[in-house]
């Protein structure tokens, strides 16, 4: 069964990483550069998971996809924060029918 | 123990309403709209996961990468791919280092 | 001669309209909104711009810009700066040669 | 009078660059690599506009939204268009009044 597993380790890399020697990994260095980065990279492969959908390359668009959710991790883990709470908050959607969230998005943004 | 459950769930759901009518759901109307208005959502989520990172609002962090999410699913389900494709490239990748990592970033991008 | 004045009165109208009633145009709703309104247009409108040159679509990209320039004039007259401070800066950076400002944008990103 | 003249000198270097040797210059080297390099440019100088917004920092935002604009422009000069014709588009839209131009988007979008 595939589950969260691979999530939860990538999780706890995340955390270990953002004290780590700035050197020792593509992750730390993207932490000792700040959450500014870290949002800019978000902002990149949004932008890459558009152009693989434009493309309409699945396989370009799987790996752009993890790259995204990849990064959302680390901003996630920057603010102690983690896949679990997205979860959790998924979950809490799942009793709210499609028309209802669209109407609470609505009268929120 | 959280899992993947609620990700296979929603994307069932997801899947149904990619033919139902474009007034009976939020995600069927946006379907109907085409993929470049679930393109543009996603641009508007990740800028809403950037500015709530900006506010250092941690609540508000996890709803917007929810959402951010929950429109990369909607985007894969139209390309017939869907969560366990991102988890398996998230596992795939376990094997390689971060600056490895980095190297082949630096090598396709 | 085409010049910037259709810019300077299109900022003029902007800043009018930063204190107008909400209901009055579209530039007064979206002031009336907020900071964060504006930006998540810039992001979309950057959507956009990339999806109309993913299509190669000429005019539908000529559109794109100027909606995401026109936001982009929201966003300064929002802090009180405008498109001669941009104009003034692009002249700023035409003594710096194209490798020196990629040093320059290395060194300060 | 600050006018487009530089916003016209700069097009210009664009287009020479668009064949010039990848290696010779920053704007070359980003040609080189094609529309999506320029697209992801795009995304990357959008987010950091919002990230200089968030931050209130009015010198920033000028200078990141110059970026933008360059960008613009050098995917404008990729698809044989440029500033004069996203100034006729503003020109063409000063026509229309605010309410009128929103409801236009709300049918285009």
């Amino acid at each position: 069964m595939i589950d969260l597993e691979v999530l939860h380790r990538l999780q706890k890399i995340l955390v270990e990483r953002k004290t780590a020697a700035p050197d020792s990994s593509y992750v730390a260095s993207l932490y000792a550069k700040g959450i500014d980065s870290i949002c800019k990279k978000i902002a990149e492969e949004a932008a890459e998971t558009i152009m693989a959908a434009k493309d309409g390359d699945r396989l370009h668009l799987v790996h752009e996809v993890t790259d995204l959710w990849f990064h959302s991790l680390m901003l996630l883990a920057q603010f102690d924060v983690g896949v679990d709470d997205v979860v959790a908050e998924f979950r809490r959607r799942e009793g709210i029918s499609g028309i209802d969230e669209k109407k609470r998005r609505g009268a929120e943004k």
